[in-house]
């Protein structure tokens, strides 16, 4: 008789009691001992055994009964230096930590080398969705070259509510928070940390290089107007925050901001907590994944089975699988912001006089910067205008000098908001 | 130093040139012989060796140096005794052969797992988009409940334009044909029979359980009129063909046919030649995968993935790996179509007197029938009129009792058309 692989599990909130449900129904796994901050919380889940419950982690990371160790903490504090000892004690990790992957991914997966283990964290990027092991199998023989997803269910909630009510964003925000879908400080989901971390991960895998999250560019949902959306909506587009990722062989490009969707874009029809990344490469072509990217059973659905793959591989003498390593190869040269091309829409309250249309065309011409149109969409309560602009291709550096000359100017009341567009 | 893997190549067309194309790249791979049928054929291929080329495939399978052998002839015969044969060489096998896979799989599985190889076969089932291998691994954990797809470009291409155009079946069937989207003899596509494979393979995988193709309902887009796809509109939904698999633990039910798409159903927006698949399960939701379901580079894409796969883990002590295997374990009790619950739209030309409506849904009543809309939808040339009903959840059999009697009716000029719905 074969007897049971052990696991040990941090962490009993949302995800994790996903987990205990989940691998409940597995003869063969065992979940011997499950680290808790407060002991005496009652817990939503049917026979759990008293004594399975510790407020000590280090219990579970040094046991050496335990095969494998699930995180479902979160954060950097105390997760990863748990996450250390367990590896060197040659515990399999499993984690749906991904701002420990992102921040400290190269450290962790160098000591699973060492050690001989694997770290899998499948649940790490868009919850349930399968992208991870997609990419490192199925697709392994492309040369991806672009990784667009909508990897925060928050920020998408919000923008999708905003454009179905004409609600403005702190009102839509109030109301995620009252049911739930943002938390009390919302700046992690809102200013685009969330996103960041993941595009950092999925980048790392498609592009076999390492990212450094801090060079990653980012801005956040909350300067977006109920008028811009309306704009965007009359154009052809919806706004959406895109995490980005874009590799020319050399140079990645790994940001997340708000952006334009074109109608025709897949990703522009992924609504409210729901998430998606388009995979674009050679020689697939463009492929994308979409389902829930966060909840108690869909990121138990990645936890689960991360763990079965473990356990389908244990005890086997060449493990682990070059198919689970990592195999990072260098540190990316991330590309400033500043450097990239882009196509934008720029909305502008000015006065309304003759001439405006005209002038702001001539600076966007001197700045090397292609209209693809110019709109008067309307007049505000105090006579001003506001004029939206959508440019070809031009560089991010070229169009800040622009909007600075626009400023200067004694017509312009104020630039209301410049969004990168996405065809 | 490593020796090369040795790949032998059977079947030189559109997805073997690719395969070739994208294999190019790897340096620890060499492609050693290729199997065409007429070895005079000028090649659009760069660098190919002239004695690479044979007309004579068991020189193939039998070749002892061979590690891998690549399938893509498509169709039963030569492939399964040419694929037979490299298995009890200890081939390792590679294949896009849907049908092969689909009717004689449960052979193939039983006599790889004596010879202690694998069949991969990721590019059988829409083409570029991962799902084989997710489904296996990512998405491990789950009790699957219901596949759905769009899994033949072609019946999707000529939908979407039907329904762009306003086109009949017949002349958007012959302008594919000219676009080289649909074959001279195209009831392969049309008639359901490629969906049906796939669904088949995707059913097998999904629920642990083999298919037997034979017992999929099967019905094709032929009979689709021009009226049916704008009344679908006017209702909120858009037609599809749809390679439907449900399973409830204990029966599955696997079929093809056309359906009314709700268009908040991310299937309805798969448009052109684009297949998609969405899997329902728990603990994951609903989860989805796009792309290109077809062509030359997308199908090497899934080629290539499975061959680097066995690549990576050959020499292994301990190969073939378990997430590889098959793992059906017995076959399916496929239910028949009469027992499934389906929603129904029905299309009925009618006299146009008073009553017809009020009879229609008596009929209906009497048969277990519950109508969520029954419409009066417009007269024809005739002054005869066309009444569509939308049914709630109704038995097939009892439709079916319910369509004879409507057929009965003196009033009725003929039913147009009756096509099922997901909501």
């Amino acid at each position: 008789m074969q007897s049971k692989v052990k696991i040990g599990l941090l962490g009993l909130g949302t995800v994790g009691s996903g987990v205990v449900k989940t691998l409940a129904g597995y003869k063969n796994i065992e979940i011997k001992k499950i680290a808790v901050k407060n002991i005496n919380k009652v817990r939503n889940i049917a026979d759990l055994p008293a004594d399975i419950i510790t407020d000590q982690p280090e219990i579970i990371v040094n046991d050496p009964e335990i095969n494998i160790v699930i995180e479902v903490i979160g954060g950097i504090t105390p997760a990863f230096d748990l996450i250390k000892t367990a590896i060197q004690n040659k515990k399999h990790i499993v984690t749906a930590n991904k701002e420990l992957i992102a921040k400290h991914g190269s450290e962790l997966f160098e000591l699973a080398k060492e050690n001989n283990i694997v770290i899998l964290y499948e649940a790490a990027v868009a919850g349930g969705i399968p992208i991870i092991m997609p990419v490192k199998t199925s697709l392994a023989a492309n040369k991806i070259t672009k990784v667009a997803g909508i990897l925060n269910g928050t920020t998408n909630y919000i923008l999708t509510k905003m454009e179905d009510l004409g609600a403005d964003f702190n009102s839509v925000l109030k109301e995620a928070q009252d049911l739930g879908y943002a938390e009390a400080d919302p700046s992690g989901d809102v200013e685009g940390y969330d996103a960041a971390y993941k595009i950092a991960i999925l980048a790392s895998i498609a592009f076999n290089e390492r990212i450094a999250v801090s060079k990653i560019y980012r801005e956040g949902i909350d300067k977006i107007t109920i008028s811009d959306i309306k704009y965007a909506n009359e154009l052809g587009y919806t706004i959406k925050l895109i995490a980005l990722a874009q590799f020319n062989g050399q140079e990645t490009d790994v940001r997340v901001h708000p952006m334009l969707v074109s109608k025709s874009h897949p990703l522009a029809h992924i609504n409210g907590v729901m998430n998606a990344v388009a995979i674009e490469g050679f020689p697939v072509g463009q492929v994308m994944f979409s389902g829930l990217g966060a909840g108690e059973f869909p990121t138990a659905s990645s936890v689960a089975g991360d763990v079965l793959a473990i356990v389908d591989e244990l005890n086997k003498t060449d493990y682990p699988l070059p198919m689970m390593r990592c195999k990072h190869k260098s540190d990316a040269i991330q590309q400033n912001i500043e450097n990239t091309q882009n196509k934008y829409y720029i909305s502008v309250n000015s006065a309304n006089q003759p001439g405006v249309i005209g002038e702001l065309g001539t600076i966007c011409g001197k700045n090397n910067i292609n209209l693809a149109s110019i709109i008067q969409k309307g007049k505000l309560d105090d006579d001003s205008a506001v004029i939206v602009l959508l440019t070809e291709l031009a560089y991010e550096k070229d169009i800040n000098t622009a909007i600075l000359e626009i400023k200067q100017k004694s017509t312009t009341k104020n630039i209301i908001n410049v969004i990168r567009v996405m065809d």
